[in-house]
């Protein structure tokens, strides 16, 4: 099972909003089947593991990361093709969270006969699709809140300078992390301020530097790829295999037309509280209820963007959403830079809350904490998926 | 000199105000001779190794991390001693900083027909007896300030609520830090508010939970102790060794005679900028001038302490007066827990400092980070001594 989540971490960037999905076959203490989930529109997992097994599978073990699914979609059911292939045994990391599935796919392999064994290495399965774990199971977005900060917590003096307060290695690790994300927000504030583009451009195909998961971090060699003939793999070349979705957070529906991150290149999702003028071309727009002149509803700004087939979501704005979001429990893992520098106390905070007693104190449980160039960067669990 | 700085750092926490000192000899390959500097008024580390080689010293190595001292203080000088060993070489990792020496110790040697060779492994050398070399060298402790906070740089709610942010691992680590440092500052605002011990009871004699340096952290065994019968070595019971001296800042003399830092069992200094009216037994106060009806000079209380022989001061105090040691200099580590929390833009900051430009921000950098409990231990550099 540990090999079958190594090998569906292969598509940790490339199958959206697909599960990533890892499958071994095991047949006499001997490997005779693998394969991974790539790309949304291309086989299961389950379906290259197989191929390459051939009549190898028939009595063998079958170990996959995320229950066979039993429903026609793009492609046809793969419990159908395990049902045929005639395995003894297949081990389940964890239940298909989707609705379509929930159960029936190994409902239905064991109506075969085939004897089915869940939950091996569940956590781990998990936390490896925690973006499509948290859209089918909560109807939003997995949420990452990327923050960037002096040691003492300020973003920007009093007068509101913040420009390179953290260098250029947290700025290349948060166009890796974009990547990995799929999909990025903003406010309609950031945007006016600053014009981001929100692509990823500072690229380093090396996880190594950046900290992030990767392929071979525990020092083993990638496993020859069992269906050539497909693109090169996500995150293996020069370039980023794919810009992540744009979101832009604009209740008064402020941002212009010419805004750069409406730039072509990628999904551009614009979330407004009131119908836009102007809609730039090839740009999907949300109609949100407002709940007040200057804000939209968050959690339906979140269902909105998983019912758009959003799983995973970095999101990059200042203080004030930050704050809204955080209050409204919205935010699974913040993700923090901080600078070795101290701004002092009158320059501006991180994220507006409101906590006026100390049991009201959000609570975070560190998770990573590592060096990236002359910054911190710390990932913080809030709510666990 | 590796091996005579390990035996050095032996000394951490009990040779104040003298700085920490090791020395090996070493005659065709083999090590004849080590020793260190255990207590003020005991013999320095050459005596030790010079009395462990006997007659092999002559024609020797000897390696000592500090140039042997040329002068008469509580023991002879060294220089002599090494003179009479009659060795072929010296090898001194620094100079000493004391005014008293300064060079004379390497001079007499060199007069006597020994070869003198310094600065291996000097920077080492400066760092293991940082605040010896900042008395010597700038008139003044090495300062290490130490904060508390949440993530998002807050020591307490807006109405003030400060209690228990960090987790109890962060306190017994702090006391640990106050143990080595020798010395604790704090101001009359913290002890008014909070009446503070400022002892070490929450002692854990293992550096391994804590983090800070030891013996061992590489893994090697101690050495024997060259000089059997001394009472057992600082830190290796299960007791701190020596309560550090407690230092109370208070331009107004507003502190109490009943306070509980004014309990016996450590020596305590009373920074005043007005004579008190009663004066608790024993208590040394210093009387420096006063800046504003509120504030002492920051510089001259550092002198007047550096004066009474403290080498490493730590300094526990709340937002105003780490912002006011921040602006005027006097800072040169940086020691802050971060607590898995976040408190909000409302809350108190950590550091009351007038930043109005990026370009004035006070810049760090990182030399250790790591988690004590749940939280997170910061250590950053400010001034390179």
């Amino acid at each position: 099972m540990a090999r079958a989540l190594h090998l569906a971490e292969r598509g940790r960037l490339s199958t959206f909003p697909n599960p990533r999905v890892g499958c071994v076959i095991v047949r006499g203490g001997e490997i005779v089947g693998e394969g991974w989930h790539e790309r949304a529109g291309e086989p299961h997992a389950e379906v290259y593991a197989l191929g390459m097994a051939g009549e190898r599978a028939r009595g063998a073990d079958i170990y996959v990361t995320l229950e066979p699914c039993s429903h026609h979609g793009r492609t046809p059911p793969c419990s159908d093709a395990v049902i045929t292939a005639g395995p003894a045994r297949v081990v389940v990391a964890m239940r298909d969270p989707n609705p379509l599935v929930a159960g029936r796919g190994i409902e239905t392999l064991q109506a075969a006969g085939i004897i089915v064994e869940t939950g091996l290495m569940e956590a781990a399965a998990r936390q490896l699709n925690r973006g499509f774990v948290s859209r089918m199971e909560r109807g939003r977005p997995f949420v990452t809140l990327k923050l960037g900060a002096s040691l003492d917590g300020r973003t920007a003096t009093a007068s509101g300078e913040s420009q390179w307060i953290t260098g250029a290695d947290a700025r290349a690790d948060v166009h890796r992390l974009r990547e990995e994300a799929g999909a990025v927000l903003t406010s309609s504030a950031t945007v006016l301020a600053d014009d981001p583009q929100l692509t990823v451009r500072h690229f380093s195909p090396s996880p190594a530097s950046g900290g992030g998961p990767g392929w071979g971090r525990d020092g083993s060699a990638a496993p020859a790829r069992p269906h050539p003939g497909l693109p090169p793999l996500a995150g293996e070349g020069d370039k980023p295999s794919r810009q992540p979705d744009r979101i832009v957070l604009d209740p008064q529906a402020r941002v212009s037309p010419e805004a750069r991150v409406w730039a072509p290149g990628a999904r551009r999702i614009w979330l407004v509280g009131k119908e836009p003028v102007q809609r730039p071309d090839d740009v999907e727009v949300i109609l949100l209820p407002l709940t007040s002149i200057h804000t939209v509803d968050l959690d339906a700004a979140l269902k909105a963007l998983a019912a758009a087939g959003i799983n995973e979501l970095m999101i990059e704005c200042g203080a004030t959403l930050a704050g809204s979001l955080l209050e409204a429990k919205l935010v699974d893992e913040l993700l923090i830079y901080l600078a070795p520098s101290l701004l002092g106390s009158e320059a501006r905070g991180l994220a507006n809350l409101s906590v006026s007693q100390l049991d009201q104190r959000i609570r975070l449980r560190y998770t990573d904490v590592r060096r990236v160039g002359a910054d911190l960067k710390i990932i913080a669990a809030i709510q666990e998926i």
